[in-house]
């Protein structure tokens, strides 16, 4: 997988438009471009030019012209990947990317693995892991917020907040190890109180920051929200209205199913995934799909269940749907927002029997919209927003957006438990050196300090290619 | 429309990938991006540097980091369009991108028409306006023969060919008003063999030309190619096995309606548009679908007829199927090829009786072939090859491959015909000189020494934005 010294390719860009980049990064790529590039200006050798300059001319096979390009060249270790490099700037055909890649390829060049550029970087040091992760993240970022949170972490706040973490442990672990060196005194030092008030800090940051990735997670991959309701009761037509409010970013994810299908909408910055089933969107009757397991499932992982109602179907009918979704509705019923539909106007007696009887729990929401024309649509925003936590300012706080670093301080909060109840516990100090350590060694796989093979291979695999 | 006095942007790279490219021309490029742009070196300023170097830094929006960016000036007359050019490389989501946009225009850039860039390149003089509407050729082009015939048009072979015609043309014309201001003392000069000479040359190589340009655009967009055949002869087989044995550039054209479906397959450079009717392939019964109108259309359109039998049908079926598709097919025999499937092996009863007894006509051809097995498919290609003239070698041949080019040539030609006849007949040299005029108007029009705005408005409208 690791493999320095060779000089890579792959294209930067990918798709259409005017111009495609091709890039490089390694100890030849100065080299194996001159063989295939020829400066206009014949006085011009790419291997004399300083790096953060740009040559305009030709590549070549034999005499055979392939393109007009601009070569950028950026010179280690003042580069992306912290080696030199060479940006081919192209006509974005097909055909020409492919030839040009080829000629690298001939020359001497590998073509890239996914990812392999940002790992150059973390491997350079020109950024530590959780950066180097952020940049997919900033890549696929569909929202203002998960933008953010991809660029706060490649300008390293998620890092410097392990980094102090990670001090002051090692603060802890040094003061035990004084301990231990004086072993044989039998002393216990008067700052036990102060280890603890160590531990006690570092664990409640901790902890702050796994609680955050709920947040993190809905923020970067979307919150998921499942809609029912009846036939005809306008959940299309409440879709259609968030998606327009917004000019969003709407979109088909690809590789769904043909029976699951998600729309995505961005709502004050926070992306939304709009589930449906197929079975719900074809027969989208509440009562028939509540039985089928699959309608379960996407209940059971959906952030907010949006329940939409007719008004006038009225009371009775609404209280009925409500009793058969509360029984599949695990967990928090905060979750649950009740959309009562079609009121177009204030005076309507449905709405006012509706209020005034409904027996719904303090934790759930009602709220009387009308998709159609609007009616009620900014009441159901802000109630998403508070629902989804997603109001909070961003930009001042840590979030954790990535599964890895969550699993890796779900460890570190325990085992820094086995600190605390070991200190209460008076466990000798070397045991409680032992779990310090270990939580020393999770923070440290977070921003790559300690770090393997299989962890690198994990996460730039999912990098694009020419990243 | 022609507004060279703003500055424009527009993304230049589009779809996914790693990196974007947001680019801008006009004069106020550099300042506009200063005002937006932080430089990481905080004693870089960006309006003190110079062409053809890059900057590292951030674009931001107020505090809002939108991004980490490289910056690429251009100043001017050293750029794609001729004027102070930015390139913003970013990375390439979708939101960052349009922050920046929505940046750029803040601040006092507009959003590009299509090809404006390379409008505006051609408006300062950077290139001529055959070349410009190469670029698009070029971007579009999927084979190796139509990469080429683009490059050599941006290279300037077709406007020098031009140029050369031209000058022979003015050279004429100035002979012509020298026998004008000499009129009145009735001399015919001598040289009046010699005006022929000229416009003979000048008119034999304006229809080489013209003539080029079915093959020209057969390469830009592809040979049009009709399978025919009985249910079950192979057709699909045949067209797999050419697409896998090119490892080619495989895509349904777009934008074609739901029962007319192509495949483009590149065999040898050239591209070959396989074109099929939805009835042809469901019922796919030839006898069936003779009488359908449609089919006449695709047949009556395609530069070659693949007739695909099964050897195993025998000579009687396949005589008859050829004399029913005789009667459809108008024009050239030569473009008819009979592919006989499914022989698997030289030794085939079938296969000699068909030999010796077919009443094929000594311009058509008749291949065996095995779909499933490759064999015969070579022959098949050089067949290809040979029919639609593609054999020849394009990088010595000036070929035209745009309908305006091709409308213009005419228009010469037939000025030149009346020139011709003009000198035959001994027509007064005044009327000679307005023929031979317009001759050299069309030819300007070519490269663009003449134009209007309308003109301009039909080229540049089929370029992509940020070309």
């Amino acid at each position: 997988m690791i493999r320095t010294d060779q000089t890579i390719c792959a294209p930067a860009t990918s798709g259409g438009g005017a111009i495609a980049i091709i890039r490089t990064s390694g100890a030849q790529s100065i080299s194996i471009c001159e063989k295939i590039f020829n400066p206009s200006d014949i006085k011009i050798n790419l291997s004399d030019q300083k790096g953060y300059t740009i040559v305009y001319g030709d590549i070549r096979s034999g005499d055979e012209i392939i393109d007009d390009v601009l070569v950028s060249i950026f010179r280690a270790p003042h580069s992306y990947t912290g080696e030199d490099s060479i940006e081919i700037s192209c006509h974005a055909s097909k055909y020409i990317q492919q030839r040009i890649l080829e000629l690298l390829i001939l020359n001497g060049a590998l073509p890239a693995q996914p990812g392999e550029f940002t790992q150059r970087a973390f491997l350079n040091g020109k950024m530590d892991l959780s950066q180097a992760e952020a940049v997919a993240d900033l890549i696929a970022a569909e929202s203002a917020k998960a933008h953010k949170l991809a660029i706060n972490q490649i300008r390293g706040t998620f890092s410097d907040e392990i980094s102090i973490l990670r001090a002051d442990l090692l603060h802890f672990a040094s003061l035990i190890e004084l301990e231990l060196d004086f072993g044989e005194e039998d002393v216990e030092f008067a700052d036990r109180i102060k280890l603890k008030e160590i531990v006690s800090k570092v664990l409640n940051i901790t902890k702050e920051l796994t609680s955050s990735f709920s947040l993190g997670n809905a923020v970067k991959n979307g919150v998921p929200v499942v809609i029912m309701g009846k036939t005809n009761t306008g959940k299309s037509t409440l879709l259609n209205r968030l998606l327009n409010e917004e000019k969003a970013i709407v979109s088909e994810i690809p590789g769904t199913t043909r029976d699951f299908i998600e729309d995505t909408v961005v709502i004050d910055g926070i992306l939304y995934r709009f589930i449906d089933t197929a079975g719900l969107r074809e027969t989208e009757d509440i009562i028939e799909n509540l039985g089928i397991k699959r309608t379960h499932e996407k209940i059971d992982q959906a952030s907010v269940i949006l329940l939409v109602a007719d008004i006038n179907e009225g009371l009775q009918a609404l209280s009925e749907t409500l009793e058969l979704l509360r029984k599949i509705i695990s967990g928090d019923a905060r979750r649950l927002i009740i959309l009562v539909n079609k009121t177009d106007n204030d005076i309507n007696s449905n709405r006012d029997e509706i209020e005034a009887n409904l027996n719904t729990k303090m934790s759930e929401s009602l709220i009387f919209i009308s998709a159609r024309t609007g009616y009620g649509i900014n009441n159901l925003r802000v109630k998403l927003g508070e629902i989804t936590g997603t109001d909070i300012n961003l930009t001042e706080s840590v979030v954790v957006t990535n599964i890895r670093h969550y699993e890796a301080l779900t460890k570190v909060s325990e085992s820094l438990e086995r600190v605390n109840q070991g200190l209460e516990n008076k466990i000798p100090e070397d045991l409680i050196a032992i779990d310090v350590r270990q939580a020393i060694h999770y923070l440290g796989e977070i921003t790559g300090e300690i770090t393997t093979d299989e962890i690198l291979g994990n996460i730039f695999k999912n990098f694009c290619i020419g990243k």
